[in-house]
């Protein structure tokens, strides 16, 4: 950043005694956002075109990905009802407490009461919260690798060491268990699992979900189920949320109505203990989770104010709609990029909104490795993709079909001839 | 919380190797939400009368006090609008950001831009986001008492050691600024300034923030003004900003919509550098505040995109009333504490909602303490009222007006009524 030093240089400076917390800015280095603010810098002002936004999971700026109405609708009415202008309980409204969890016993083979429900800033917030609670000292925790940056800056915000197992390509990016095993230890309190895969693009089948329940069972740790991309499938394999293996080991399922209702916007998540033996209750983990909330930021009382309705009202039509166009983008995506030169693709995605591309930089003639790939693919081609490094993979991209199909095309043709143009010659 | 020790005594338990972080169950100790929903777990069910809430700050829920109809047009229009369903910067958007700083550049002797305001989850996440960025190991930092508990959970949980400064009841609530200047060493960051005062309901001259700011400028400490009660003022005194000496010292001005255009609701608030002399950008400070909010939760978008209509189309109309009602309550509120025995009153308010009230036990017959008090306050009366330990002053009170007048004459007939039967017998 340029500053370190400054104060000393700087004689006027030397009088005030505050410096910045540098602890923060370690944990800050790698963010999903912070690296795209970057490539949209490099873009080239002079071009033309417009910038295929290959980045990031938010659709909602295309026409096609417009929330339904019935979510607006709910969400303007409790505006006008002026009945939800004031503070919230830290934990949440219970009408809109008992929505999300009447929304999540649809799947699950118990049933879930508003109290096993916490309302969180989207998904973000209740990462912040299941790993700030889980930080006693000494504590380790178990990441996928490749996996989402946040996690990573939140457990070095709350002290909590990271190990990471891999999730394996060429078995759809399925989690190494042999590796989880290998790397837990009497300190590790849990792992976390993120189905649908983000950045992967994989769905997990109930079988897989069920070993990784036994085998955190057999480690004592508990799971942290990232279920962000919840039902945004589109393959052969249906959702399964974690939660359906509560009763072998107690689950903090995560989400949000960001991705399902394409809203990130709105901030409006949830961290749920799917925990029907009450384990996280009798181990203090409830009331730690409480206390927490209490000196936590909330998601807005007239966002909650609306959620009930969002839920009821919203039709299976407009769920079907927003999968059917994700499975064609995902369609026109993967054959895209078969097509391109120099880049490999170990699965067609099955859900989410990305797909991770292997670089083969041997046939690349000036790039020096994923973001110098990325930089000058913003600078040559505006087009905005996720160097691997930022989610653990060097030398991958993460791409997000997620987007208008003609700007996919437009994107993927450009980085096509982008690939050509920096390939080696024969 | 009654779970200590249940892991020991349960070998169901045993086998999970888990613990909550006991480090936050003391961070999040005494929080004025935690406190007030104790004491309405007080209230006896059977009481036909409904309860009175004197105890915070948000008189939202009663119908005088519903915000102006273009605050409420602005947020839904950006809702109909559609184009802030997408995740925002993590700084907040721009016409957000400069409709603040245009917003302050009415009561400031310079121009902030938008590059000076930084968009938060209401005023209390900018509190986190000050106290957090000033953190460095082995920093203290100086909070006036009485003052607000979120302060001591946020630097406990960041690792800031406080050091606490008195008001001064005798002086309006002033700032004890030898206090102040005893207090400080060469490892102190910064100190707090509440003005409108809450708990105290003091408004500053400008001459003693004038002091103030001298006062830290001799220190080298930077001065956090948390003035999420700017404008609601209604006694001789107007309200003048710190950043009016932001170029003596530098200032983190913290504010928000939640209390002057009452939708604490709405999440919405402010950190802002007013700092003309740029000392918070030499000093890398405002790139720790980005990297911070990098890696924390965002006010919805949705709502961001309505905050410059909604300054821009506020009528002066909607303020005056609002102070007037202010004005009213507070008036009759002093009035009737001055007729209830065993309590003193040493201020008649001038901004903010709240005032402080000393309780004189000497008078008192079974009655221990302020919480004591408290406690059978609401069980014989269904009267909430925050117990003065709370807020860093034991045997005192923290009484909010800022309620509808008659449930206010009610509340405090009810006051008069358990103090004249719990009085000493002459």
């Amino acid at each position: 950043m340029g500053t370190e030093g400054y104060a000393t240089e700087n004689n006027e400076l030397d009088k005030w005694g505050f410096k910045p917390n540098r602890d923060l800015t370690a944990a800050s280095e790698i963010t999903v956002r912070g690296v795209l603010t970057t490539l949209l810098g490099k873009v080239d002002k002079d071009d033309k075109r417009s910038i295929v936004p290959l980045g990031h999971g938010d659709p909602s700026a295309f026409p096609c990905f417009r929330t339904t109405l019935a979510a607006e609708d709910a969400v303007v009415d409790s505006f006008r009802s002026a009945k939800f202008n004031c503070y919230a309980p830290t934990v949440g409204i219970v009408p809109a407490r008992r929505a999300v969890a009447e929304y999540l016993n649809r799947d699950l083979p118990y049933k879930l009461s508003e109290d096993d429900v916490f309302l969180t800033l989207g998904c973000l917030q209740a990462i912040e919260v299941a790993l700030t609670v889980l930080a006693r000292p000494g504590a380790n925790i178990l990441f996928p690798r490749p996996g989402f940056p946040y996690y990573e800056s939140r457990a070095a915000v709350c002290g909590l060491e990271v190990r990471h197992f891999d999730l394996v390509p060429e078995r759809g990016w399925e989690v190494d268990l042999e590796a989880v095993e290998s790397l837990a230890d009497k300190n590790t309190v849990a792992m976390v699992v993120v189905n649908p895969g983000n950045p992967c693009g994989c769905v997990y089948s109930y079988e897989h979900l069920k070993i990784v329940a036994e085998t955190a069972k057999k480690l004592g740790i508990l799971v942290i189920a990232d279920e962000v991309y919840a039902h945004l499938t589109f393959g052969s394999k249906q959702f399964v949320p974690m939660g359906v293996f509560g009763s072998i080991v107690p689950v903090l399922t995560l989400g949000s109505i960001s991705k399902r209702w394409i809203v990130p916007g709105w901030r409006l998540g949830w961290l749920v203990t799917t925990d029907p033996n009450g384990i996280l209750l009798k181990t203090g983990m409830v009331d730690t989770i409480k206390g927490y909330l209490d000196i936590s930021s909330d998601p807005p009382t007239v966002i909650q104010g609306g959620v009930q309705q969002l839920i009821e009202n919203t039709k299976e039509d407009f769920f079907l709609k927003i999968r059917s166009l994700l499975k064609k983008a995902a369609d026109t995506g993967y054959d895209r990029l078969q097509d391109i030169p120099c880049v490999t693709c170990p699965m067609k995605p099955e859900g989410s909104m990305f797909v991770m591309v292997k670089l083969n930089l041997s046939k690349l003639d000036d790039i020096e490795d994923d973001v110098d790939f990325c930089v000058k693919l913003a600078r040559e081609e505006s087009v905005i993709v996720l160097p691997g490094i930022a989610v653990g993979l060097k030398n991958w991209l993460r791409v997000t079909f997620a987007i208008e199909p003609s700007a996919l095309e437009d994107g993927l043709d450009r980085m096509k001839a982008f690939c050509k143009r920096h390939g080696k010659k024969q």
